[in-house]
């Protein structure tokens, strides 16, 4: 293992950061009035690497997707994505609008089909509205520009209540490149292997298996740690494309570098994710330690993570610890009671069997914040851990979801 | 399989239905006005089985219980249960306070230690008050009267928003018996073994081992088989007493009709849990079909009673099959999207991979009834199913327990 000095700075500029890359934002009719097509192209062939939803009801541009990163060997030049239509349980006649939707990208950016990827999200059920899909995306190819990426970010969004892109500047010895990114999700976020829509794109050169090591070894510690709900959709896809364009090659002597600053484009994006919950007001980093497995250390994490009690109560500022142990305690992992140890901001609730109430006014003056912060050790003779981020459960949330549709 | 004609009624006086029982529900000063102690002692030693909790956070009160029921095969003669503290969480004192909650109810009962089983529930990681809960048992000795059921199911509750109780009386070719019981719970209920807190008797007369075999079996089909928001507690158990003194002996040839009979009461109460769970306003009754296996079935309709996007979209009375699509593809079990079937009330929404819009409305006027029938076919080759009662999730669930304590 070689460790060498990570220098990034964070920049503006989002998914077209990255030299090379252009965007375009219309509004293709499919909502209201709102920006709803987003189109992203690159100047030249890139690397290209995803990980999708394992949902096992997958939506048909995740197959088509699959299907052109095989047939491409991992080489794209654009990617379509709408919003307001999940273009999920639709059929085949979904299968046909998702095809439809590549041929018209491969046309905008003049490539073969197989270097198109494609990505829908929001109703699930829902007819994609194909002719307004492809007039949209023929449109915003006349469109295209360096500095749509915040627009892109905002067609991209269904109850997400702002935009979330990042970017970076990677140093190396031998120059800087780009990593950036956007991102949209809110609601029937748990990631699996991987989670809702992100885009993320780089000016640096690297060959497709790496870019697919890479993406698949950062979204494991960002997507893959964050839970709004429990809920793993059918359309999740995060989407890496790199188009080498920095003439910075990427190989195993700054691969490190490489990850580094993959993995902060990917943490910043995933927490947005969080801090944009529907009716989040809360960040929480929810920390297992004194596991036996990391994988016990995860699956207590999310259990925690995904607990309504444990949400609720955090929404309602209650230094409740005791709820932290009843889902440790059923998370289906070794676990010691009498060693069990809790701890909210920097207030340990409980340890050793003895619980210290006189704490509690500090942990609830923690919960007030925006940010919280929250450990709970399982008290076995392991010492593997795992975190995990989520938001608090509000009555909003139930608002969002109880009229999604309406 | 032998078929017996079942012939039942349904009768008042709950946990003190069944002849040779007496109750008695008093204020101890745990919960400021409210009742919050419970007593119920059989005139006879009585056959006593129990489930519990598999949390292994598991409570004081459930340990104490486990080892009286081992100590004295099987027999018991008083319950005492207090509400407002769970003591759980609570170390060597809480396993103190237990024990001598024990012993004040084997003086009350005038029986050995052994014949006693104790419940609490409440507040995790509160101490528990010993003088007033012993004060209280002692009290309640003195009051012990055959009509005091319902203020028995009053004084177990914490959150649930009103007693839930129930009787049966059971015809067989010998006479009848009665089976009847009390239950509280509202939050923190998923079942894994055993559930929340529920207590049956009956005047049938049965052995200890045949009456732990009966009540596993139906405690699978019943309390098992709710959930309010999936989570388990630290307290979860249920205790069924059978005292003999209606005369009736429970052999193998009438053992179908006290199984039929203790499964009345047991399905009654459950569904009672969910019917009064916190902010409930709808019985969701998550039928799943078409499964691989049974195993494949309850995951599956379990996972569909715990999606906060399902429960939310239920109480907004939204037919969105799709969220049912999506958790059933996320379950972790085989399942065929081509194949998949939705259907809400008695509408097929979903079926051979075609959407069918128009019947929404027929769906959405099923969803603003009071009761709410839905089934998901997995599509596999498959004829294994189950069925799963749980609530929707409202604002009220949040604000309910965003302020619990406070």
């Amino acid at each position: 293992v070689t460790t060498l000095p990570i220098e990034m700075e964070p920049i503006d500029g989002g998914i077209t950061a990255p030299s090379g890359f252009r965007a375009a934002a219309v509004s293709c009719g499919i909502k209201a009035r709102a920006l709803d097509l987003a189109l992203l192209v690159s100047d030249t062939p890139a690397s290209a690497a995803g990980v999708f939803t394992t949902n096992r009801a997958v939506a048909a541009p995740v197959l088509v997707c699959r299907d052109h990163l095989a047939r491409s060997s991992g080489v794209a030049r654009a990617i379509a994505v709408n919003s307001g239509c999940a273009n999920a349980c639709t059929g085949k006649p979904g299968m046909t609008a998702a095809l439809e939707m590549a041929a018209a990208t491969a046309a905008a950016a003049a490539c073969p089909v197989e270097q198109v990827l494609i990505a829908s999200t929001g109703v699930i059920g829902l007819p994609l509205e194909t002719a307004k899909v492809t007039t949209g995306i023929a449109r915003a190819a006349g469109e295209l520009r360096r500095d749509a990426n915040r627009a892109a970010a905002e067609a991209i969004m269904t109850t997400d209540p702002w935009p979330k892109e990042a970017a970076l500047r990677v140093m190396t010895p031998r120059g800087s490149f780009v990593v950036g990114g956007m991102v949209k999700g809110a609601g029937m976020i748990e990631p699996m292997m991987a989670t809702m829509l992100g885009f993320v794109t780089t000016d640096a050169a690297i060959d497709p298996l790496q870019l697919q090591r890479a993406l698949r070894s950062v979204a494991d510690e960002t997507f893959n740690a964050i839970t709004v709900d429990g809920e793993c959709s059918t359309n999740d896809s995060v989407f890496l494309l790199a188009n080498g364009t920095s003439g910075v090659t990427i190989d195993e002597s700054i691969y490190p570098l490489f990850v580094a600053g993959l993995k902060g484009v990917c943490e910043t994006l995933a927490k947005e994710i969080v801090r944009g919950g529907e009716g989040a007001t809360k960040v929480v980093t929810v920390r297992v330690t004194g596991a036996s497995t990391t994988d016990d250390a995860r699956r207590a994490a999310r259990a925690i993570a995904n607990s309504p009690l444990v949400k609720t109560a955090l929404h309602g500022g209650d230094p409740n610890w005791g709820r932290l142990v009843a889902v440790a305690g059923r998370a289906g992992v070794a676990f010691e009671l009498a060693r069990c140890r809790v701890r909210i901001g920097r207030a340990v609730l409980y340890e050793n069997d003895t619980v210290h109430a006189e704490r509690e006014p500090e942990a609830a003056e923690h919960l007030k914040g925006k940010e919280v912060d929250l450990e709970v050790d399982l008290g076995t003779s392991g010492a593997s851990e795992a975190t995990v981020w989520t938001c608090d459960l509000s009555a909003e949330y139930v608002r969002i979801n109880a009229d999604y549709r309406t």
